[in-house]
């Protein structure tokens, strides 16, 4: 029997103990096991973590180190291991993809031996292709796996243009759709501030000059490489986007989010991950949005789907 | 000076004690004052509230009866006093404007004694007769009066919504304007879930049924009521409100809410209160928006607004 | 199988609203289900309820009207239902047992019409009488039925003591036990703060006036029917004791807490509910303790016993 | 004027960035600031939290890179600046006093150019040290100084005990008192599990081997050197002790805890730093507890006491 309240992570660098801290701080498991290669490392996650539960206000969380037997009445399992973009290196998620698929590979070859139940939230790099990947060459129900997708780029978007018209980000709405990466979009037809579309919100601030939607968006993309060149990494952002799919999946919520999974013709594009929005609640994906873009967003969904399918080619030597 | 983690609660019946309780759930206050007439009441709730804090998991947050005098140094007030509408009245809280504006008046007139500096927080209906009142009839910094306006029913909205959607409220955009009460009216033209406009939403959720947006502007409305007959009163709903607008201020959110005030122009209105969407920080409402618009809202806008202008007449007899 | 997010609600008065609006706001529970002979009520709750779930801060729990068939899979049912003291009642929560020992009888018979999984939380009063009549007259696993017990009594005397001594009342460590009422008494030699027993406290804290501990277990055992006589009824304080028992439950806490169940041996006692010290866990109440009392300490022990025994005589009845 | 929601962070490292993510996921401030020499990293950490603030759930906390002149109306002010233990390094937290107190001084230089109104949280390594240092240094006022030090040590025996009985920690009461470091000692007088004294544990839990006090010291002090050596360095358990001190002054909580100031005779013990149980709420450490020691543990404090005196000497130096 599934324990809903039981998560497992998979890989403890710093987005797995990210998440780990952000799952304690906000109560959402029970038990959370940790995987990882290097033991020591989750060893040490869990134990500082575990410190951190004593704490009066805490709920009593059971932190430990597992294996992958863990698995089969886990609730959720989160993936992030494999290696990531280091400072100074090339800025393209995609050049990871070899290596994490072979990563993905034997994950997924351990996961399935103990269950098919547990929803599976992918956040390894190049995400579409890991999602893709773990999604088709598995025999795990396809609604059960989705990757984070365009969230976090989501998250960025609204954090930038907050911080343009100095407004809370949760008034604003729109998606980053595509690739998780570089070739990921804005469909600023979706956009709005608090109902305002975009090509009102300068008048209703009272801003004489317009938006640079270019700027904004090469922003969006280029913000993660400077954060990896400024701290080392990105964990902060993108633990949070997982603890708001937990909350999705354990709340049964049916939120909508831009998320990664195998597209079935949505578009017109098959055999591909990629983000457009969907509904995820405690049965996993049980709804993909063809939300209407534009002609020139299509074309750019397009070019962002033909980008992720070049770097997928390698899940078939597999 | 100002203590931010203060907050005066003018009024303990049901809708005081469920903000009361909200507050201390979610750890809002480090001191909560309560206020009333019935000061059995008031210190009935403060020990119960104050029981409850002695929870492992609650902070020692300071509930108690107290008086005018304690707003000298409050960061919020928050206005619930008054007669509110009682099972089997008639269904319109205008109807209270007269005896409720003469509470407004002693309380304004004992507040202003202490503070010019509190947020307040203005519940008591009708909430738009009130809120004009208090602003326009006492030297105190208008930007720091605000009424829920038609948050309530904004949620409300959402709810109906979500449920015939089958989706997360949180995904549901969009506002009601105007009168907090019987003409208040959906904007529908700045109603989206997740980016999809009213117009594709049936196709995009793939029902064949058109949404009966009449329906659901009465549900609105009338659900109030149905509360109130089915359970004596309603409050949880506001409480929440009261909480929204709470966490707005303290966290100096600039957060954009469909909040009500003394319009200054916006929409060719002025001399009276009703809720257009407005930016709430710590500062107060910063700034109000004139969302656009179609012609039939601003029909509807301006319906709201006259009868909201005779029932706040009575405004001038005191 | 069960689903551990989904809890039933019986009795939607003033504490079952209460409790309602508890585990909403600390997000306790993905589905609340409301049962009441009362269906107004119950609706209008619901309602309420949902309309404050439709905040952007809250989870996107499914709050409705049920049946008893909605037990089925329910992770925690909590009975609150059947009439309490009113203003102005002789203050003894013993007066109201034959009257409710039906009533759960009728509950009783409901609920393991459809489960004998789901963790059982008694409330209604005389509340060691109900919670020793449905452990012994139905077949449900024992360790799954528990009485929130001297919970609130505890709560209360660690709030006097903390206004006493001006100190947060995390640090108030001891217990109130026997029965939930009149003859619950301070089990003095189990308390301290912050490690300093009772016979250091006023010269740590440098009062020239010792403590009256008479005086302030007359005060926790009063207060209840003070609080019933100022605001009509209480209930803040029992919700969240309720919580923090979901909480012990849902997070698997092994927590120690004075709950009420059927004594097994335990000071010589048999055949008859009443609160010591438990563990409870996920699995239930899985261990109580004999904490070491003083002779005095033990008499009141016995005395109180006495007490909930002669009251219980009504369940046999039956 | 004390702006009560801003938070200035010094340092930004591993553990200063746990604690910019745990208040952020605690909602403990509206504001809050980072000041580091890396000036890169802390611009990183502040755009990756930036992120995470625009999620849907969060409060819209403003993140931002400063300076010292953002103290001049902080609420609080934490540090955490300083090199501290490597993996492989000798383990004594000492051997770093004399770099750190010279960190301590420049930090401290520039701080009261702007304030001697927010309460300063000292958290660089040694802590005792720094503590005093800070607090004899300067003029600034000596309650609004504080070391978070053996609170984590607390925390950690609460886990290890925690887990031998399988209990829930926060039944478990009792402190470490002396250095934060490793002559830090377990007052075991004051040591409790739900009221059950240490004499008596192994029989209210039916355990036949008696539990080996000695053995669980050393493991409280030797698990921080394990979890340095295992993932690096230690930040989640010392993240969550600084929010537990920022709950209890926002809050004003006048808790009880083990923290470190300058004794002032407490113990017979001057001119020097250490724990012992203080009392803190939004005024600071505003009292200081003599708990009753046996002889043994009375002779552990002092000897804790000289270690901590030997270190101290180099701050004479400055």
């Amino acid at each position: 029997m599934v324990n809903k309240g039981k998560i497992v992570i998979i890989g403890t660098s710093n987005v797995g103990s990210a998440i780990l801290n952000k799952i304690t701080d906000f109560q959402l498991a029970s038990e959370i096991v940790l995987i990882d290669i290097n033991t020591a490392k989750a060893k040490g996650e869990a134990l500082d973590a575990s410190h951190a539960t004593s704490c009066i206000y805490s709920t009593n969380i059971n932190v430990h180190v597992g294996t992958y037997k863990d698995c089969h009445d886990a609730g959720i399992i989160i993936i992030t291991a494999g290696p990531s973009i280091k400072p100074g290196e090339t800025p393209d998620r995609l050049i990871l993809a070899k290596t994490n698929v072979k990563v993905m590979h034997s994950i997924m070859s351990e996961i399935t031996k103990y269950t098919k139940e547990a929803m599976i939230i992918a956040i390894t790099n190049p995400l579409d292709v890991a999602t893709y990947y773990i999604s088709t060459h598995f025999d795990y129900p396809r609604e059960k796996i989705v990757g984070t997708g365009t969230m976090l780029e989501t998250f960025r978007l609204r954090r930038i243009l907050a911080n343009h018209y100095h407004v809370d980000p949760k008034n604003i709405h729109g998606y980053i759709l595509g690739e998780h990466g570089n070739s990921a979009f804005t469909a600023w037809s979706t956009v709005n501030i608090a109902g305002m579309p975009l090509s009102h919100l300068d008048d209703c601030f009272n801003f004489s000059q317009r938006i640079d939607c270019k700027a904004i968006e090469d922003e969006v993309v280029q913000v993660a490489y400077d954060i990896i060149n400024l701290k080392g990494w990105t964990n902060t952002g993108i633990a949070m986007v997982a603890c708001r799919l937990i909350k999705a999946v354990l709340y049964d919520e049916h939120t909508i989010l831009p998320l990664s999974a195998v597209l079935e013709g949505e578009y017109g594009l098959r055999d591909i991950a990629l983000s457009i929005p969907r509904m995820l609640c405690g049965e996993g994906v049980v709804k993909s949005f063809e939300v209407k873009l534009t002609d020139a967003e299509r074309d750019l969904l397009l070019r962002s789907a033909e980008s992720v399918k070049k770097a997928s080619a390698c899940c078939r030597d597999l």
